[in-house]
């Protein structure tokens, strides 16, 4: 069902492991909305470039393409290896390189880490079989993640009410989550359910994945969708037309800071200023058992090039000006009126509600 | 002296008139900052186009330019003309035809409103003296403006201390106000006299005056500037980098609410949440006395084109996504720390300080 979900609203899914098993073949996300065209990861170069330059983008697709890129390169490592020990070296060193794609992407290595636990727990055993657990462990990645999807968005659907105006930030649906989505998920899923929702929709600078992405899964599905640039959210909500935020998150800490894609954070600040709920989105895997607070949280920094001079015809300042570049910023847990994962609700106080998830 | 803060920090006067008093000459601000190109305006529709697709932009730098327009054409229209009541008529039918090329700029009324009041005051005069009258009257408006940005950033200044982060939003410097400026006037007087600032600019969406326009000035004049995108801003102050924020403005109410570029309400919120005063800064011209709140102003609504379509060399949405484009936004007086007028710096209540300044 989750999987026609995820069919039904971009036709496909952004991530997928080739059927000849020797490449991940995604949707190049950076050629959207204007052009639909899938490639194949082959190379760790080119997993690494892919991630890097956000043609797979958005936590759990992240997470679904890490599993998929660490068996890949499992059978590339173990061509002509008689035992797992000599596949343990070459393997760790390119599920390294592929961890310092994205730093502040949890999933990215807590699927890498899941699927090197796995080839561990199978060391043992002839090369071949450690490569049909490590085949069956990415599927199972895959699949979870678009059962944890439809989770949350049928729990995230359930805070949203008929008629209800609803601004979103960036981009967590179905490209970057292979179902409905975490963020834009109950979007999709109210809609498919006969709810009438508006969204608003931040085009979310500077790369853009609001307008690319967002507006092109909504406006594809049938939902009434409204683009907006990042600064015109205190007007369309001072407007009285937003009845909640929905945000995914790229990494929870314990307390329930988030961290997700940059301007987050302004939106919870005036969706409090406005008295409208905040609520962040995502599965258990985006919440880091080891960081307390957000301070604990690198924020990547980025090319200021993605300020100045990407996308336009003619650069935008001049080459001697800084930018500053982060692509994400923390939110205040004060800020979060619920964070909804595939287990259920968590309101405040987090400590409690977040350590609950990990205590069954 | 003035004169000279102008020529230091970008070379050049933003709108002058031409020696030949057949056109306005002004500097193609969408051009910037990659070219410096002058365009003569000497008919209506070139005029009203110029101010329609904001190559001349700035509220004071709009009004300078139509007092210069509107003589301009008052030459033209008076060519043969016997007596002012040969002209009057389609004098005023320009008149309006320029009054609607932006709708929400006070300035732009203000100063057509004020050119035409002088030639009544001097209708019964030959027609040459008429125009004389014009001339004199558009060169005042022009140079009150240029005396407006210097007391403007020297109060402004005021407020700042050595070592300041100061964040501004759009453009409000010396391209837009013919001096040192309104909203960033301060950062260029307080560098100019031996402070030490450093500016985060943000980069001002749709149209990126922010980029193009004032981290270019800021730049040129040698002063300290970071560029953001609008959507960083709250993790900028949550740094702890930003002891200011300072903005011009297009409207205030008579209550303190100030309308100005779209975004800058959010800016607002974010200082306050952080703590940081928000300064607003703009001549007395800018206070407009018929409005009582900011819910008396006019919202301008502009093409969805230039979110979707405008300065990209490939669409960022689908054709049939919908955008909400508001030019500008209103700021609830109670987020504003203080208004810097050329007059004095006002501060709550508004309702008697901004009224105060007409009472003299």
């Amino acid at each position: 069902m989750e999987q026609e979900g995820s069919k039904g609203v971009v036709g496909i899914d952004a991530v997928e492991l080739a059927k000849d098993e020797g490449a991940v073949v995604i949707i190049d996300q950076t050629k959207l909305p204007n052009s639909l065209e899938h490639i194949r990861l082959e190379t760790p170069e080119q997993m690494y470039d892919a991630i890097l330059h956000l043609k797979v983008r958005g936590a759990p697709a992240i997470g679904v393409c890490a599993g998929y890129c660490y068996y890949v390169c499992a059978r590339q490592d173990s061509a002509g290896a008689k035992s797992w020990a000599d596949v343990r070296e070459p393997l760790r060193a390119h599920k390294e390189y592929l961890n310092g794609s994205r730093p502040t992407a949890v999933n990215l290595s807590w699927a890498l880490d899941r699927m090197e636990a796995c080839a561990e727990a199978h060391a043992s055993e002839p090369v071949a079989d450690v490569l049909a657990a490590l085949g069956r462990e990415c599927r199972a990645i895959h699949e979870e993640d678009v059962r944890m999807s439809a989770a949350i968005s049928e729990l995230g659907a359930s805070l949203l009410h008929d008629g209800d105006g609803v601004l979103t930030h960036c981009n967590a649906g179905p490209l970057a989550c292979l179902g409905y989505g975490t963020g834009q998920g109950p979007l999709f899923f109210a809609h498919d359910h006969g709810k009438e929702i508006h969204v608003f929709a931040d085009e979310t600078r500077p790369l853009l994945q609001g307008a690319r992405l967002t507006s092109y899964e909504l406006s594809r599905a049938g939902v009434d969708v409204t683009l907006i640039c990042d600064n015109m959210a205190s007007i369309v909500m001072r407007n009285g037309w937003v009845q909640a935020c929905m945000v995914g998150c790229d990494r929870v800490a314990m307390n329930g800071d988030v961290a997700n894609k940059i301007g987050t954070s302004g939106v919870a600040i005036l969706a409090k200023h406005y008295g409208i709920p905040f609520y962040v989105l995502g599965p258990t895997s985006t919440i880091d058992r080891a960081c307390a607070t957000g301070d604990d949280i690198t924020i990547e920094l980025r090319d200021p090039d993605e300020i100045k001079t990407m996308w336009y015809a003619e650069p935008k300042a001049l080459p001697e000006v800084k930018c500053y570049n982060p692509s994400f910023d923390v939110t205040d847990h004060e800020l979060v009126s619920a964070i909804v994962t595939e287990k259920g609700i968590c309101r405040a106080p987090y400590t409690e509600s977040l350590a609950a998830l990990f205590e069954e």
